[in-house]
Formats: structure tokens, sequence, C-alpha cells
């Protein structure tokens, strides 16, 4: 035969036990979301290829599984590329749909909107050991909220969860793209080189500032301009007392408002949060995605070694859709990273009601067989799970292999009962 | 722009009311499915195309959306047949997935082994009213269990989940692919014929039993073949007198054993069963599949006018993908059909925690706001729903659009308090 047992290259199977903790996220997140007032909606996996190739999604874009079109569309003699030969794809991301959804719904959607969307996006990255081509992103996005309480209450929802997770000490980074460029501007940088500046200034945590002034040197830049920067990276603090010092460093440059908001996200999140977790004002932070247009955020955890989710403030997408802009600020959790971390834990995911194993003589007469199934069916009623299987000759085994899927607790029935 | 705002063709975008719905029955799914033994498993959405493309799944293997294959393996130079530029495929239904998965994967897994898959499937059938090109299903299947036990469960399990979704007076339509046959051979049908037979007789509903004779006639059969063909289910009930007629009938023709067992699953069920629905059994019922080799069910309920869900044994398709036969069992419920129902009946979730909607007053300074988020986050910590929204100057359309989301109860914050 020529069926293929594996499935395709760098996707998954998800075994039950994996999955017993996927959906217990799942309904945490959505419990939890619930609670801060987020409505679940869904779009389809698969999105115009227009929309895809809009730019929106930077690399992302070029990691698209496309799908061809069908029947008479399907022009094979005359394609000339690749392009010619598709009209749709699978998702990479949960952002570029909802800004189409957006702007197909906003008549029936309440203002301003809150969307907590959970799916699979598809990216045909190079497989490697925890990454995936098919994955499950978690995002929630508020749009139509111009001020901050957009970012305070993404901040609480997305931590008070992370907090229900059993997950502790961890770091919310804050910094905001208009700080970004401000302190570029500020050294002298020219506008058309600032991406250039903070593609370098991104690995300040791998290469250190040293490693930092190395490279931008080796782009050319003013000897000035650099030791203008990094003496601003050196006297910053990771508070608000950072804050407060851009502020005053940057006044010329900076749009008055912003440092006094990054302050009060910072001070309300700190006096009203719930879970063991700090926020931290970070100048470094970046974040690829070109679309930020404002306070940007990601969560660091040291049991990962790196980001476990991110977001930020786009005010100017969904404008791209709808021809009116529409502020927007969403908050993506690490699904996987996080399913992954409980995983290797050894998570016991908390249970209302027991397990049990019902073990059944083969053969047994159909009378007898009946009254089981009566007392499973009473027992199942109360919540309890019965799993009812044909006893085997290797019990042990059996028993082995029930234990290994939690069940503790066994019955036997006999035919001479 | 050029972005499109309508999803793509024939897939739909879902609003909060609906994933409401949605998520509530995905729940009760789990929690049911849980208590009768079966665990979630998950399969890739994507899928080799040549086992997508094994045979195994009829017609649909005509409505597979197709994906290009990626980088140097597209040479749409050379490429001659549309199949010469794909690999892979969205999945068109659970079960060839869950035969590769089970092939994959039968070491970790018990045996038997439940399992309870709820996924997107893709299939590009012509749009029409309530037929989407994605939508979900919701299968349980029992892999290993080759006696009754199996089918039992299945309908105690999905009828059980009927129940507890508000569904009454449902019937459970039973029939055996060895039944359908032996009565076909019974009548004098060349075995060659019996899949023409069966499309006719599948046909019963629509044309009537004189429709059907007509149709066997027009196909040319013998007169006698069709007269005692029909003369049978004239004289069959829709019980287990039904069964034992066919028994007595057929004792040249159908395996021993084959009667009974059907007769002993549909008195267990009707003993055991606590949802409101009668089995009944129906020597018309021939399912599509060609795949089904023994018990074969269906579900169907008048407020729907059609089937809302079926499945039946299908002992040797595993083997296609192990080389070993796995005999296999499985019951899929029509996930979108009982959404749409219950949507149309205006179901109203039951719900434990109320929704409550603050309102703020614009420009709130922080400390005054740092404490309304402190009181949310109490109510919140307790269960209750609770949106935040900045007071806007049209209060009574805000609190229209909140009461239409659900929010029945207001808390208003000024400035001046």
């Amino acid at each position: 035969m020529a069926l293929k047992k594996k499935p395709v290259t760098g996707m998954k199977d998800i075994l039950p036990k994996e999955m017993a903790i996927r959906n217990y996220v799942m309904n945490m997140i959505r419990e939890t979301y619930g609670t801060f007032g987020f409505s679940a909606i869904e779009t389809p996996c698969v999105e115009h290829i227009e929309n895809l190739c809009s730019k929106q999604g930077g690399e992302n874009e070029k990691l698209i599984f496309k799908i061809m079109k069908r029947g008479e569309k399907l022009k094979l003699d005359t394609a000339k590329t690749e392009n010619d030969l598709t009209d749709s794809g699978l998702r990479y991301d949960l952002t570029v749909p909802l800004s189409r959804y957006y702007s197909n719904n906003a008549n029936e959607l309440p203002a301003p909107f809150k969307a907590l969307q959970m799916g699979n996006v598809w990216r045909a990255d190079r497989p490697q050991r925890g990454r995936f081509r098919q994955f499950m992103q978690c995002d929630i996005d508020i749009l139509g909220e111009p001020t901050y309480l957009a970012e305070i209450e993404l901040v609480l929802a997305t931590t008070t969860l992370l907090g229900k997770l059993d997950f502790h000490n961890f770091t919310i980074r804050i910094n905001d793209r208009r700080i970004l460029k401000a302190m570029a501007q500020y050294s002298g940088f020219p506008a058309e080189s600032f991406d250039t500046v903070f593609i370098i200034l991104d690995k300040m945590d791998k290469i250190g500032i040293e490693g930092v002034a190395e490279e931008l040197e080796k782009e050319g830049f003013a000897k000035e301009s650099i030791d203008t920067y990094l003496g601003l990276f050196r006297e910053i603090t990771n508070d608000v007392e950072g804050v407060r010092y851009i502020k005053e460093k940057l006044s010329d440059v900076l749009e008055a408002g912003i440092a006094e908001d990054l302050e009060t996200i910072i001070n309300t999140v700190e006096s009203v949060k719930t879970a063991d977790f700090k926020m931290s004002f970070d100048p470094t932070l970046v974040r690829g995605m070109s679309y930020y247009t404002g306070p940007i955020f990601e969560i660091s955890m040291d049991e990962f070694g790196g980001s476990v989710g991110g977001g930020g403030r786009y005010d100017e997408m969904i404008g791209k859709f709808t021809g009116n802009n529409t502020c927007a600020c969403g908050f993506s959790i690490g699904f996987e990273r996080i399913v992954m971390l409980l995983l290797e834990r050894g998570y016991e995911i908390p249970t209302k009601n027991g397990k049990k194993a019902y073990l059944i003589e083969k053969n047994m007469p159909a009378d007898k067989l009946l009254n089981i199934l009566k007392q499973a069916t009473e027992e199942r009623s109360a919540g309890t799970q019965i799993n009812i299987s044909i006893m085997k000759k290797n019990k042990k085994f059996q028993k082995d292999q029930l234990a290994a899927d939690g069940y503790t607790e066994y019955v036997e029935f006999f035919n001479r009962d």
C-alpha cells in the first residue's frame, strides 16, 4: 500500500496526554478572558491570497502554504508563475484575518470590540525541534479603544491567565514604538536608517551593548550618534524612573503624553496585578512586526529562556481594509510554548471526578451486560469517567495501559457473577 | 487597496453569538464523551495527498483543496497535470487521518482505543445555503473492539449528548451492511449489481416502494428478484420483530449471529438509554461510504428533516495503513447542523455568573482608574464577566450594544465621584 503513516513534514499528531493539557489550557483561556469581557470569534483557516500577501505579515509572507485554484480556474497551460496557480492560502497569523473580519462585520459588533481568537496557523518554516508548521495561536485584541485602558486590560488579562496556569516570577517587558524612534532621532541617526538601527538593537540581549556598538560602527553610522544612543541605554533604568529619564531627555523629539501614558500603564498594572510577575520598561524591545504604532510588550520567562508571548498597538492596520482607521491593540500568548512548558513540568490537571475502568469477562450474556451498562450510566451521569472494556488474557498489561491513561480504580465483572 | 473584506468563497466568519453556542456544544461534547472514556486527539489539518486520494473517501476525493508544493519541489516548467504540483491537501474528513494516526501511534495508545476528534474539514462543494466549504466534524471512534459493546457505547454516548443539548423525540436508525447484502442475495440479484441496487434502495424515503420498483425495473433486473426483494421490505417491521423476521427468512444467506447481535444492540440501548429517542431497525438504510463492514446507524430528527449524524463499523480500513486489520467503529454527529438548530431555536446557554458592564467617564484620572480596576479584579476573580469601556456621548446606543452582547447590569463611574 502506498499510504503514508507519518504526518506531513513539520506537522504533528497530538496524543491524548498532550491533548488533555491543550484542552485544559484552552478552557482556562476562554474562562479567564471571558471574565475580562472578551468574546470568542473565528475566521476561516483559508484566506484570500491577496490579503495574505499584502505586506502586513513581513517575513511570514514567504512561508505561506498556497492552495491551488480549482476546476477551470486552474490554467496550467498558460500559468507562468506560481501566483497564477493560486487564489488562497492558509493563514499565517490571526491578525490579518481579524482585520478583514472586523471590516466585514463591524456593523454587527459592539464598539469597542474585544475579540478572543484561538486557532491554528500555518508557516512553512524549516522544521526544527519544538517548532511546527501547524501551530495554535491565541490572541486577544481590543478594537476601537484609543486610550491606554486597552493596554492595561490586555496585560492584566494575559497575566491573570498565566497566574492561573501556575506560572510565576515572569516579566512583562514594555516599550513604545514612538520612544524607540525618538531615541534614534535624538541620537542623530537618519530616519531612513531607523529599521537598520532597530534590527541591531534587537540583538542587545545576545551580543551586549559592546556588540551593538560594533555592529552600528560596521554599518558606518557616525561615532557621535552611536555614543549618544548607547549613552542613553546606559542611563535608563528598567522601571518608571527610566521612563521619566526618557521623558526629560527626549522632551524635544518625543510627543507629549507618550512617556506619561507608559508610566501610568506600568504603575496601574503593578498596583492591580494578581499574578506573580513584574513590569519592566525595556527600551531595547523592538518586536519585528512593522505594523505596531504605539506601546509594545513581550512576556519573558526564565524557565523558557525566550519570549512566550507579546503584542502591542497597531492603529493603522484595519484602515488598510476599511479605508477608515480603527485603533487596535492586541496581545498574543505563545500557546504551544505554554503547553510545552506544562508538559515538561509534568503538570497535573485538576480533575473534579474520578476515572474508573470496568473490565468485563468475554462473552458476557446480554442480560448481564445490560445491568453493567445501567450501573455505568448512573456513574457517568454523576460525572465519573467510566471506561468499559472486555477483559484480556493479560490483565496486568491491560491495567498498566489503563493506569497510563489515568485510570486508577477497576471494577471486574465475570459471567458467573 | 486591493484587500478583500469577504471571507473566501463558501467559508464564513463566525460572530460572537454563534461562537458562544459552538463553544458550549464543544464543551458539552468533551464532558459527555469524556464520561464514556473517550480521549481527545488531533491530527494536522494538512494530510498527504496520497492518503487523501486513496479511494477511501469516495466522492469527497473530488472536492479536495490541494496545497502547492513549495520551493524547488514545485516544477512549473515540467508539470503536466495538477497532481505534479501538489503533495498535500486539506483533510475532507477525520476518518482517513484517524486511520493514519492509529497506524503511526498504536504503540503509545491503549487497546482498545477510544478517540474523540473535533476539527475542521474542507470540501470544495458547490456553495449553498447552510453548507460551507470549511466545517467542523465531531467523531468518536472505538478502535480494536470487535464486539457489539462498541456499537452500544457509541450509540449511548451520542444520544446522551443529544439529550443534554435538549434534543428530544429523535430516532436512531440502524441496519447492518451484511443484512443489506444478504437481502439482495436472497432476492437473486447478481453480486456485481449490489451497489446499483443499494443506490436505488437509498431513495426509498423519497420515491417510495413503487418508485424503487420502477427504477429497479428500468435497470433491467429480473421481475422475480424485484418482487422478492420488495416483498421482504413490505413484511419487515422497524423493530426487533423485523430483525427476527430477517433472521428466519435469510437463514440460508446470512451468517449466524449477525441478526442476534443487532437485536441485542437495539434491546440494550432501549433498556439503558437516558435520552428521549427510539431505536428503529431500518433495512433501507444504506449509508454512502463504501468502507462500512457491519452495523451502520444514522440519527433522524423531524425538526431537521434529514440526518444529523451517523456512523458504523469499518473493520478493514486501518489495515490499509498498517497491513494488519484493526476492527473499528465510529459515530459522527453533524456538529454544524446541531449548532444551526440550536441557533434557530434561540437556545439560551446556561450561565453560572453574571455579565456586568463598567462605563467610565472619559479622561478618568489614573488614581481613580486604578480603584475601578481593583474593583473589577475582585469581581472577575469571583467569575463575573466585567466589560470595561469608556462612556460614549450616545450612552443609550452604547448600552443597547452591550445588551445585545448579553450585558444586563451597568455600573457608571464619573471623574467627579
